[in-house]
């Protein structure tokens, strides 16, 4: 097995490129750190170029069944890993996987629960909110034109493998509502307003499209023209606001319920 | 006014050291780092030691009235600002507050609903769920022993001020649990196991506790053998959980109603 042990090797460097915007388009590449995100990677069945893995990084018989020995694999040093890694103690895996297209045509037909994002700029709270759509049971998530950009690490980090599990879309947010308004699927914003609704009141829909704002602006004032409705939660003690990710699960978990 | 522009002077290398708990606890401080945190400190009548503000912070009629001119103000550069901040573009005003007493006694009578944490471990996902218990209408948060440090710079960000809102208890959950048997107030504590309850099989209550676990390994068996009954958030995706921030945000704006 090939193996590199110096932070001054040449392709090291190119991948700690991957942790800039610029690195990952110019690479179509991006990097999967720790086993829980390799491993969602290959269940996936996405390509992944390397694998990098130290030395005392413990095979399993779910990592060699999952793992195909085709897939370029080098043993890297602890402070290889360490440099690698955004985290203070790396697991010893990582894998460089293929940066997927980032602009998909909005699909003909859409059905399902959607979240659409406008302006997030928190990456931490964009990749929670992937996260907990997966978990809602949402179809997908659509990131508006000034939306971070999704395969930072931090991203990559907070979604936990949840963009294997769910579409991933980038793309103008107006042309999507335009798309939902086609298929009767009621669009829902979300806005601290006396002519927002408070989100108890709505029934749970088995399709439906959210949308959720930037964390200091709220969601741009013509796509809240847009809606169907918009929503608030309201607070009941003293804080001025919820965190976006923490709002946009409790309303993901409340307005989608499967068929 | 006094001005400190240099970043090597000795009091800012003092409040440099509030980052770290020992340099919390010799100073009995803890840094408020922009206009809001400050606002929501001097709203709730909290000491501040030193206010600190660059020659561009902008006086607003609200700063005015909620001010006593009566505390140290020193102008700051930028440079030290930055120093200071942990974020990238600081806001140009902070504060050095009292430290709270740590370890208060568990009140006579609780009532109200109240989160408890177990060894939950990232600072921005403590920070949050106070922020949320103090959105949600909660009485209070209890930490238990093995949870971080409740004034470190993430934590202080997250909270949003919500510390000033709501009452912070740090202890044994143990003897937290007792206290609220004792006061027939339901304990719920969350799991993913068979034995566990949907949450929304739940009827909203005005008393209630809540305790939530720590981000890999849930919350310590022993506790989890001493509550009421033990809930779960479906996952209807391929998530393999939620972030226990959006969990705790579900959970406290679903169980929790007020009288």
């Amino acid at each position: 097995m090939e193996k590199i042990e110096s932070v001054q090797n040449a392709r090291l460097k190119q991948w700690l490129k991957l942790e800039n915007k610029k690195g990952r388009q110019q690479q179509q590449a991006y990097l999967l750190d720790g086993w829980h995100l390799v491993k969602e990677a290959l269940r996936a069945g996405i390509k992944l170029k390397v694998l990098l893995l130290t030395a005392d990084f413990r095979y399993t018989a779910e990592f060699t069944a999952l793992t195909d020995p085709a897939i370029e694999t080098i043993q890297i040093s602890t402070a290889v890993a360490k440099h690698l890694s955004g985290t203070a103690t790396p697991q010893g895996i990582f894998a460089i996987a293929e940066l997927p297209s980032e602009s998909l045509a909005i699909p003909t037909q859409v059905h399902g629960a959607w979240l659409l994002l406008d302006s997030v700029q928190d990456p931490g709270n964009i990749g929670t909110m992937v996260r907990t759509a997966d978990a809602a049971g949402f179809s997908g998530v659509v990131f508006g034109q000034q939306t971070a950009d999704l395969f930072q690490p931090k991203v990559v980090r907070a979604m936990q493998g949840s963009q294997f599990h769910i579409h991933l879309f980038k793309g103008d947010l107006t042309e999507w509502i335009t798309k939902f308004k086609q298929q009767q699927i009621t669009v829902w914003g979300t806005e601290v307003s006396p002519q927002a609704k408070n989100y108890r009141s709505i029934k749970p829909q088995s399709d439906l499209a959210l949308i959720m704002g930037n964390e200091g602006n709220g969601i741009n004032q013509q796509l809240l023209s847009l809606t169907d409705q918009n929503l608030y939660i309201p607070i009941l003690g003293q804080a001025e606001s919820l965190n976006v990710a923490v709002a946009a699960g409790i309303l993901m978990f409340y307005l989608f319920q499967a068929d």
